[in-house]
Formats: structure tokens, C-alpha cells, sequence
């Protein structure tokens, strides 16, 4: 099972390619970049040991049947996957473009109107712990964003209208910004900083808004970490308190059966997650009335971006779901 | 008008003790320590350069007219700081003995009995935007914690019924914790990790409750970072939605005369207030609802402990406010 | 296999114990711990994920054909070792309790008379690149200190009377100096500082000669990363210059037959080596004389501790090198 | 007296202008930037409060008599800085443009021909350490280099043909490396990291060697530090092994006079010079042989830039050394 990864050269990408470089049955089809094309990928990942040549996209030397991830910047992708579902690819576009079911949240929120709405249609939101088997089925998986699947599944257990006044206030690492070097992400601006950002309008908030069914306050942090996400999460809940055991056991049972999440007793640290797929929630009921708070944590290029992206694959391809991702 | 700094070898202690020597007017009377009684204050803090050494605290050795301020854990205060006010002194007590008006308070959220109901009625919680004419005059200033210095200074203007449904999302840096040496505080777990702690049992909740006049849910998070502190405050308004202009100039006008609060456009960084004794706040309105956000960053040594004791001490002692504090 | 990790509960036991319990061969014996006894590993090292429980070390519980590593502070160790080796076991000492062939260093380094010469004089030092056939047929392997590691493998092509003058200096991350908080790992104290420490005294300085052949100058660094070591080496050629192409290549050939270490073209970062096995060296030749810099990283708790250990222990159970260690 | 800062929207230019406007008796005048024009300087660098708007430089608004600091890339502050010579004023080039006496290293080392060689050699080296007297009278002072500072800083009291066999091995802050977003200063590429870069081709090479008369092999390290610079110095003594207690005094004696560097007793951390314009410089000698280690720290944005600038104004405007720098 030949997988091609198109934008391979950020820090997603990379990741993904070197996923799948490893995988015990994938093999890695196609890795391209555009500007670094015709660099090896060590070269610009030392991390990563994939000795293959980044290369320019060649539409030629793909094939009906492949697989393919893509990981280009919002826009750029949709046409690119068009073009590879046209093809007969089964794809999983790791950027924005098929995530937001109404096709006018796109000139809205992205700014383009969105070229191909009826795949859109088509297109499965990639949170395994929400659709697993349509997933499994899919040809085109959208995987979620980094500040959503750390939301989402914090959220989840409660979500089809049991909490309202929902409050998301999230914490991430630095490499949820891109490769692109910018004022921002210069190390000099990050160190000893924490700082909000895109404050009420965040490009995340209508995927956070989809899945769960109800409106949030939604407010980025970038802190001085490399890999992490922390999504804390405060709603009221509809019909009233809930006991604090109550809640865990009702998560508990909410993610018995999807093994990358894992339901703890005490906030977790990104550390616990880093350079994982996992993602840790904890869900907590405050005593004094009847909102409750959950930590959620994933490694925004895990379980955020490259590893969700790689269990997808697994289950298109009829794979072991956590397979390539020990 | 001679100064003594009571606990002069922790975080606090410390800055306020070179504060206070490098001070124009005041003059540094004793600099005390336990454990570390003996060594020179730059020895511990090389960044302070006061070459002076660190003695035992002795009771003889202070003066009525004298000013202190005592640095010293909670329970361990209280005590110490009747005592001086005993001997005559005027007192700036940032440890948490003085700051809770209710004394059943202590027993439940410090775990001790409060020695000196009566001081305790007496004392002025030190929060010049709040209370510059009392502190002026008081014999015994209560500083505030850090937190609530950051979450009060973000809500105040809208204290007094304006407000409900508060959520303060609060991170911190670790110097916030002290100087104890603990698992918490090594840097290899500190470092590239964010997460929560104590969370709904945090001994700051009743003092910002107490300011504030409303109920919180404060949440505090450990960031990577020396100094600085982030309260990200959330809050529904009573009276219904207003304008996001006409909610900055209102925090404009409510801050015109506080030379500490800078009201500014875009959510504030840590960076932006470490080393100093500044605050910045900025508030905004969700567009889509009547709900409020409010940025309030602070260096928790800097406005958060050391710099307001000495605007505090600066005040009783009818210096300008912000004389040493440049 | 089973093996039994005695002291799991610092960083280097803990990451030899997930290491172990995720070895697709060897099956996890006794994990011990004094002070965390009773806790779960997970709970000490939430990053693990080894459910286990730390208990108190059982010497009934170990049986002669055992493997097992002692990761026990110096002195410590030495007994403990000793009586494992006494029951028949094989161990693999991570203390430095069994690195100095003279007994003589031990009263003058580590403050402590060595209480077995003989099992010194038997025991291997375990680093695979030098001592590959003795380390699989050894009953005692010392595994090598973190700083030596870096150091060794950085000028080992050129031990045996080829170099003169060496200076060693040498910059680790905080994990190195291991799990106890002092005031020396407060993150206050290591973020944004570098500083130099035990200058001329570090215990680590007889083992890198020892191994090197050569007196050396050698300068520990404590910088602010959690994991990660760079020996940056300085040496006079002792036969003169020598052309850089030649050295590269000189160092290619003397590690060709070496999985994990990797000769590179630049000077390598900590992060290409980071929570992985492998150390990078890149030897360099100074134009203008006959020095050589040579550019040597490890992860420290890998390569320089239980990623090594690991590796010790596949070669005394005759497994692959790196099983486990991918 | 106006002190004009052109290019003040950099890293060093902006903390100059800060000190420049604060500063008791200079009066800021022009604060020029390219890009950055038309923004107040406030809003690049919320941390130093000056609320100037940046301009475009005009030639038309400088006076005979003013004077300046120029902070322009190298190769773009030569002509400019001659200019202003030219209509009068006195400077302080904070580029490397004036810095090397011989003309012939500026095409070898920074690509291009001195354009006015005759103002080369009339340009004082801006150490004040080394030549006050001529920095007082001087039209034009070439501020030195971060690395350049801290390494001549920690050898020039054996400068003068006592020490040979130099290797000085430097870790810098990644504030040296400048504003502008280069991937090598991505957050993500910096934290939990430390490499070597520019080995044995580092523009400041020349100018260490031309200060101290010797030849050294510098060898510059990018360490996960904002502000900082630690420059380790090994060297052998030409005349034979000295007293540590002998080298040391040396050292006092030499630095008594010059309030800005202090002579320390243990290997100093970047932490005790930052945001300041102070060195500190620790003397060691090996016990085992006649090599010497000296340990020279700086701000390489205070020493190492702005603040030695401002103290090269001070002296040139015949002020108070420290003027503005306490």
C-alpha cells in the first residue's frame, strides 16, 4: 500500500513522511516540497533519518488505488486533493479545505470560495473517536486541526446539547504555527512569553462550532513550548450538577474503546503526550456550582496532525488503527 | 525613613530588599534570612549585586517610625508582622496572613487560625488602584498575591455587580512558586510542559472573590517561563451587551490615574511587563455575545510581589508613588 | 530474558524500564525504588505509560541468569552490584561505580574506598564502539557516564597517542543532573543562564581519560535543555596537520561497522539526536593549524545512559545491537 | 546633547534608543528605521516604552556637533556612518564597519572594500577597558562585536604575548543573531538545542585577534537563551604555570579601575549580567598544567551592544562613564 505525502517538507509533513517511512506496511510513494524539492528530508528534519529526496509533485507518478496525505496551507490544498480524488486516490487532506461543511464559512473565515463543494460533501471530518467507520471508508478524510482535536475531545462526552456557555481557552506550542520563519516565532519573541492571539477570530473556532454542536468562546495562547497543546475547557451544564465521579466514569465509558485517548485523574502536562498520538482528558466538576473544566492535551503534530493523520490512513487502509504509531 | 526587609532570601524578599537599596530615599535597614542568615544577598542572587549580608532577624534592631516589609510563608507571617506593628512599626506584609477581611477564611484555605483578628480587621489590602488613601495612612499593608493582582486589575472596572459567570484562566511563571527546590519546579519538568494545577482549590480563589465581589472559577496553569503572569479573565455582563469601544475607554477613564495600569489595544504579552512594575490590561468583547475578555499580564515579582510592596511602601511613607520603581 | 531494573524511579532507571518493558524480548523483572516505592511508574514518569508499581528491591526475587541494571547513585551501587554478580546474575552498573580500572581514583574522585577491586578489575566498560566482544560475554559492564559518552565517541578515532593538548568542552541538558531538586535545577535558575561548573573537579574527567589515553581539559556546561549533550573537543594532531576530507573519512571508516553513531558533514545540534540512541560526530580541521575540533552529541539519558544500557544488554543476551532501540 | 540612533527598530538599536531617551542628560534625536518607519517604536518593542514614531532617515535633520549611533548591517553602516563624520558629528558604529584596522580583512571577511580606509584608521576600537583615554576624543568609535567583547573582556590582562594556544569556545543568546526571521531562529529550531555554527569561519575571528595579538580558534555556539553570552577561554601561559590566587589578582588589579567589569570568584551564569551593561570574568588555573580558563559573561544586548554603546557616548560627551546605565 504505496502512500504518496504531498508538502512533506514542513514540520507535519515531515513528521508524516517519516510516520510512514517507518510503518511496517505502508510504503512511502511520493514525498514533495516545492521550495526545499531536491533536498534530502534528513537534511532539512535531522530528526526525522528519511534519506529520500524531496521532489516537485509530479501528478504522473501517482495511482488509482494509492493513498495519499496532503499538508499544503489552507486554499492551496483543495484543488491539489480534487485532483488526486479525480485521480482515484483516497486522500487525507491534513490542511483546512475539507473540514467545514457549510461552504460558506469559507469565504468568511479562509477567504476563497471553495472550488469543489460537493466533495466538501463528501469529505469525512477525521476524528476517529467521533467516525470511525465512515472513515474506514472514506475517500476523503479532513483532518481536524490542531486547537480542535484538543477541544473535541475534551468536549465530546457532552456534546449534543448538554453544556452550554462554553469557554475554550488554549495553550499551544510553537510548531503549531508552521515552518515559516516570522516575526512571531522568532525565538527572541517566544522565550519567557505567553501571549493571546486572533482573539474571537481564530480560523479554528467554526471546526470547534461543527463538531460540537454549540458556540464557544475560543481563545489562542502561543506559549514557549515546541510540541503541546493544552485545551481547557469550561461549560455549564445543561441539566444541572453532576457528580465528580460521575463525570470521569461517564468518560470512561465515552472512550473505552479508542485506544489513543486516555482519561486521567489529574490535569495533564504536555509532557505526558509529547512525540505521541495520545491525547490525555480530564474532566472535572467544579463543587461550588454546576460548570465543569477538562484538560485536554495532544502533541499538536501527533495525535494534531502527522499521528491523527496516520491512524486515518491505517483505518482507510484497513489497518490495525495504532499501527506505525507504538 | 530606614526599610527592613524581613525574609530577604527568597524570590520576593530579594528583589524588594534591591529594590529598597538602590531605593533614593529609603534606607535598607536589616535584610533577613533563615537558612541562608550568613550569606551575602548577591551570593544567593548574583543579579541584585547588594553586597550586604544576610543576618538573623532580631527584634532589638528595629525601631517605631521604621517601615518593613516581611516576605515570609503564610502562618509564618502573621505572627511576625503583629509583632512589629507591636513594636511600633508600619508594616507591608506580602505573605497572605492580612489579605482575607474574613478570619474563617484562614482556617479553611490556610489551615491555620488567625492569631490577630483585629489587625486583620485593620489591615488594608494593598492594591493602590483600589485603595492608594488607606494604604496611605495604614499601619499595616496586606500585599496582594499575585494571581489576584492580575485577575482584580483585569475585572476591576467592572466590579460591583457588572459581572457574573467569571472564569479566570490563569498562567503563571515559576518564580511565582519560590525558591523551594521541589519536583515541581525542576526544570526538566517544567520545561516544554504547560499544565494546570490545584485546580478549584487554589488559596488565591477567595482573595480574588473577596476584591471582586463575585464568584470565580480560577484556574491556575504552570507555564514555562521565570517571570510573568497571564489572567485571562472571562465574564458575562449583566447589563447586556456594550461596545468594545465604549469598554475600553471606560477601562481608559477607571486606569487614567494609576501610572501602574497601561490599557492597551491588542492582548499583552509577559514580555511587554517583565522587570517592571507594570500591569497591562486589555479588554474585549465577543461580538457575538455579551461576554467579556479580559488580558491582564503582570511580572508576579515585579507588580505581583516586590514592586508593589514598594509602590506600597512608598505611598505610607508619602513618597511618589513610583519613586525607585523606573 | 528477564531483566530487572534496580532503581527505576530517576530519569535514566525509568527510561531503562519502558525501554525494557517495550523490548520485543526481554520480559521487565523487579522495577525498584526506595523513597517512590508503591507508586506506579506512570504516576513518577506520566510520559511512560509503564502501569507498573515500584517496589522495594527483594534479593530473593532475582535468580542467577537474570540480567540486571543498577541505577543507584555512586557508592551505592558498588555493594548492590557486587551481590548480584554474587547471585549469578549479569549486570549492567549505570552508576560510575565500576568505570575506574585504578581503585585508586575512587578514595580520590567519589570520596569512597572501593569495596570490591577484583569485580573492578573484571568489569567491562560498556561502550560498544571500543569493547563490543567483551561486553557480550562480560558478567560485569560498567555502563559509561553521559559526559564521556559525548567525549569518547568524539576522539576515539584518534585515541592512541595521536592527539595532545585536548580540551573538552562539554554542554548538557538539565536531565543529566538527575531527578533530586536542587536549587541548581530550579527552572528559575536555568532558564535563559548558562554557566560553567565543578571546573577542573568534575568526576567525570578520569573515566574520559582513562578511556582517551590523554590528559584532558575538561569544562562542563549546564545549559537550559532538558535532554541532550554536545562535547565540543579541541586537540593538537600530535603528527601534524592532517587534511579534513582525510579526517572525515578517517572517521567514516572507523565507525562504518557502529549503528549508532553517525558521521556528519556539520556540526550537529542536540535535536538530531534527541529521545534516540544515536550520537552524531562531526570532526573538523582548523585551517590555519594542525587543531581539530570535533563536534560529538548524544541524547544524554540515551546514548549517554539507558538508550546505552539497552545496548549493553542486547549484546550480553546475544539479541541484535538495537533491538528496542528503534 | 542629541544623540541621534539610526537604525533603531533592531535588537540593538531599539535598546539603545530606550537608553538613549531615558537617559538624564542626552536628548533622543532622530530614531530612524527602513522598513519600520512610520510605526512608533513602542509597538515593535513593547517592552521599552518609547512612544516616538520610528522615521526615515533625513541627512538634513543631523547638526555638526550631534551625536550618533549607527545600528545598520555591516557593509550599509560604512558610508553612512562616513557621512555623518563628514557633516560633523561624532559616532558610534555598532556595525563591524570600522572595527578591523587592516582594510585588506574586510573584503576576505565581509565581502566587500572599505570605501573610506582613511576614517578606518582614524576609528577607535570602542573598548573602553582598553582605550578610554582615545575613546573621549574620538570622532569615531567602532562599538565591538558581542563575541569580540566578552572574549577580549576575559583575555586581555594576559593580552600582550603572555598566552598562546587559545581556543575560545562561545555560546551566545539568540539576540545576537539579529530581528530578522531566519529558520535558524524559529522557536522550534532553537529550544532544546545548542550547536556550533560558522566553525572556524566567524567574522568576528579577526577582530578578537586583532584586540588580543594572537591567534585563537573561536569557535561560536547558538544556545536556547534570549539575551547572553558566555565566552569560555582556555589558553596556555607562555611564561609558565601561575598561582590561581596570583592570576586572579592580576585580574583585579587590572579591571579595578573599570566599574564595569567584575572579577569574580566562581564561573559566572548569563543570569548575573542581563539587562545590564555589566562583564563578569572568572580566572581559573588548571592544577594539573600551565593552561588558564577564564569565564567572561555579558548581556550581548548591554555590554555587548547597546550598553557599551551608551557607555562610548558617555565618554565621548565627557559625561559620567555610567551615566543612564545603573
Amino acid at each position: 500500500m504505496r502512500v504518496h505525502v504531498i508538502g512533506a517538507a514542513g514540520f507535519a509533513g515531515a513528521q508524516l513522511a517519516a510516520l510512514v517511512d517507518a510503518h511496517p506496511t505502508f510504503e512511502l510513494g511520493q514525498i514533495t516540497a516545492r521550495v526545499d524539492a531536491g533536498r534530502r528530508l534528513v537534511d532539512v528534519h535531522p530528526q526525522y533519518r528519511v534519506t529520500r529526496e524531496l521532489t516537485a509533485y509530479e501528478p504522473e507518478a501517482v495511482a488509482a488505488g494509492d493513498l495519499a496525505a496532503v499538508a499544503y496551507p489552507h486554499a492551496e490544498a483543495a484543488p491539489l486533493v480534487a485532483d488526486l480524488i479525480d485521480r482515484g486516490l483516497r486522500v487525507v487532506d491534513v490542511s483546512a479545505d475539507y473540514r467545514l461543511r457549510d461552504p460558506a464559512l469559507y469565504p468568511r473565515w479562509y477567504g476563497f470560495d471553495h472550488p469543489r463543494p460537493e466533495l466538501l460533501a463528501e469529505a469525512v471530518y477525521g476524528l476517529p473517536e467521533r467516525n470511525r467507520d465512515a472513515i474506514r471508508t472514506a475517500r476523503l478524510v479532513a483532518n481536524p486541526g490542531c486547537y480542535p482535536e484538543a477541544s473535541i475531545l475534551g468536549l465530546l462526552p457532552l456534546a449534543g446539547g448538554r453544556i452550554a456557555d462554553v469557554v475554550i481557552d488554549a495553550k499551544s506550542g510553537v510548531s503549531g504555527a508552521g515552518r515559516a520563519p516570522t516575526d512571531s516565532v522568532h525565538f527572541s519573541a517566544v522565550t519567557e512569553n505567553v501571549a493571546a492571539y486572533k482573539v474571537y477570530g481564530h480560523r479554528h473556532t467554526p471546526e470547534i462550532e461543527q463538531e460540537l454542536g454549540v458556540e464557544v468562546t475560543f481563545t489562542p495562547h502561543l506559549v514557549p513550548v515546541d510540541r503541546g497543546l493544552l485545551a481547557t475547557c469550561y461549560a455549564r451544564l445543561v441539566d444541572g450538577p453532576v457528580d465528580g465521579d460521575a463525570l470521569r466514569q461517564l468518560y470512561a465509558d465515552f472512550y473505552a474503546d479508542h485506544p489513543f485517548v486516555e482519561v486521567v485523574d489529574a490535569p495533564p502536562g504536555m509532557r505526558a503526550v509529547q512525540y505521541t498520538n495520545y491525547a490525555q482528558v480530564c474532566p472535572m466538576v467544579d463543587p461550588r456550582g454546576g460548570r465543569v473544566s477538562v484538560f485536554s492535551v495532544i502533541d499538536n503534530l501527533g495525535k494534531g496532525a502527522a499521528g491523527q493523520a496516520l491512524q486515518n490512513l491505517n483505518l482507510m487502509a484497513g489497518r490495525p488503527e495504532g499501527e506505525g504509531l507504538a
